[in-house]
């Protein structure tokens, strides 16, 4: 007998005109009865579980900082880096809105990404080696940065990308204040135990717009507000080299930056090993390289 | 010997191609050892005097505020108030963003605008009786609420309408919660001691575009971040029935609303009678009535 290795959509997303709460079938924490590692206390693992994200105020120096902004500011006056296909710009002013696969194109953002202090973090949640599935340094200038609309990583992970599971975290290394004026990020804590089916269906080629603004993999109206009504909007606050955490499936988004000041910040998806990409549950072609690493999942080794 | 009656004009903007900083030449507080009456105490009119603006939390009742509401909801059905063309429309949706006139059109509001909690503390202010120069109520939305740009109202009151003189107040009630989600007021504390001569030239009509999303008479950026970097921003907080006062000439806006809660208000702005509106300082034709009142300077009657 032929067994064929299809594997089953436990989030089916996008495929009905109503949309669907589907409780989660994953864990949060993945790991049981291990003592966390600094700098994770058993008091943030039980508030990771209830709330989907916490936030570590510092967790960075601001002489660290300081060095990650003068690789940045090295790596954007380079024209390969800026015409590589990789890099974002804003739709308007044509500034630099991203650089992906910033874990590649520089050691000191590769040696940043396997620090212990995220490390320790993620190994633990996730209770396996992790790979990188998408890294990226999001610009959000002052007066004019842009806002993200609501949703779920993994929707959009899930159905464009193929990502099975719920079993991957992403980190926001902090490279400027983030304050309520500057669009920081905004969680719905809790939000992570449901799975909002989102109505619609995806187009070819949807991460072209997608990732300048979302409009398919939205949840709708109705359930965001019911998720705040019950669970409330946290917005972590705090200096440059704070880092949040946050389970992929957490609802979050962004208001936009008229404030003077940037919200800068880097990104590492953080993906178990054991949850590597399949074929995207959409049927479409899968997205690049740079936005969902398929081809390396290779476990990243911690400093 | 005939003389003109040219008004002078003290605020010179939109005629130069660099911005400038004109120190404020009107006093902020108009009145001088009278004795304060509710709900104005000393300590706030001294706010008042250094920031350029004060907020007193639940200055009108949950019932008040829901009484607005219910003469809102009849408003808004009337086809009259809907298509009298001083209803303003969000660019893409069509929805209601504001009504104009509206201490014209009802009597609920017009008394809200006559009521002592406001009167006191503009009256004592502005050292004067008041008319009001525009009156509206701005919805706006959850999710979609568009962001208002930094900008100061006297800039444009003098330039396009001709206010003469910086004697001027505007009360913004909430007629929601303000809280850090919904795109609340943010204020430069101090920005009303110094006028910036914005760049650039009025073009006709400016108005129509102006209301939606403003281009012209936009403060420098460099300007707004060595107010922002001196002065802080601020954004009060509070429930309904909250009233921010501010001055004419006080730097403020507001980011967009992407949380499910909408942001209501009713904006009333009263100007003291002896600084009624002359010709406008840009030499364009008048805006229209609804947006800046030129016909009526009967002082309001407190109740």
């Amino acid at each position: 007998m032929i067994t064929t290795a299809v594997q089953e959509d436990l989030y089916p997303s996008r495929t009905s005109s109503q949309p669907e709460w589907i409780p989660r079938k994953d864990p949060v924490v993945h790991s049981e009865g291990r003592a966390p590692s600094t700098p994770l206390t058993s008091e943030l693992v039980a508030d990771f579980e209830r709330d989907g994200f916490i936030s570590i105020p510092s967790l960075f120096s601001e002489e660290e900082v300081d060095a990650y902004w003068t690789e940045l500011k090295r790596l954007s006056s380079k024209r390969e880096i800026r015409e590589n296909g990789s890099t974002i710009t804003e739709p308007e002013s044509g500034d630099v809105r991203s650089i992906f696969n910033i874990d590649r194109v520089s050691e000191v953002y590769n040696r940043l990404a396997r620090d212990p202090r995220l490390q320790n973090v993620v190994r633990y949640l996730l209770n396996d080696d992790v790979y990188i599935h998408q890294s990226r340094v999001n610009f959000k200038p002052g007066f004019r940065g842009k806002e993200f609309y609501w949703h779920s990583d993994f929707e959009t992970w899930h159905v464009e990308d193929g990502m099975p599971r719920m079993r991957c975290i992403s980190a926001s290394i902090a490279l400027t204040e983030n304050n309520e004026f500057n669009g920081p990020l905004m969680l719905i804590p809790g939000s992570h135990k449901q799975f909002i089916s989102c109505v619609g269906e995806t187009p070819a080629d949807n991460y072209k717009s997608s990732l300048k603004k979302q409009e398919v993999g939205v949840p709708d109206e109705s359930s965001i507000t019911r998720m705040a009504d019950e669970y409330g909007i946290r917005a972590p606050k705090g200096p440059a080299g704070s880092v949040t955490f946050f389970e992929c499936n957490t609802l979050h988004g962004s208001s936009g930056n008229i404030s003077p000041y940037p919200r800068s910040n880097v990104f590492f998806v953080f993906n178990a090993v054991s949850n590597a990409l399949v074929d995207p549950f959409c049927g479409r072609d899968p997205r690049p390289e740079h936005i969902a690493n398929r081809t390396d999942f290779t476990p990243l080794k911690p400093l």
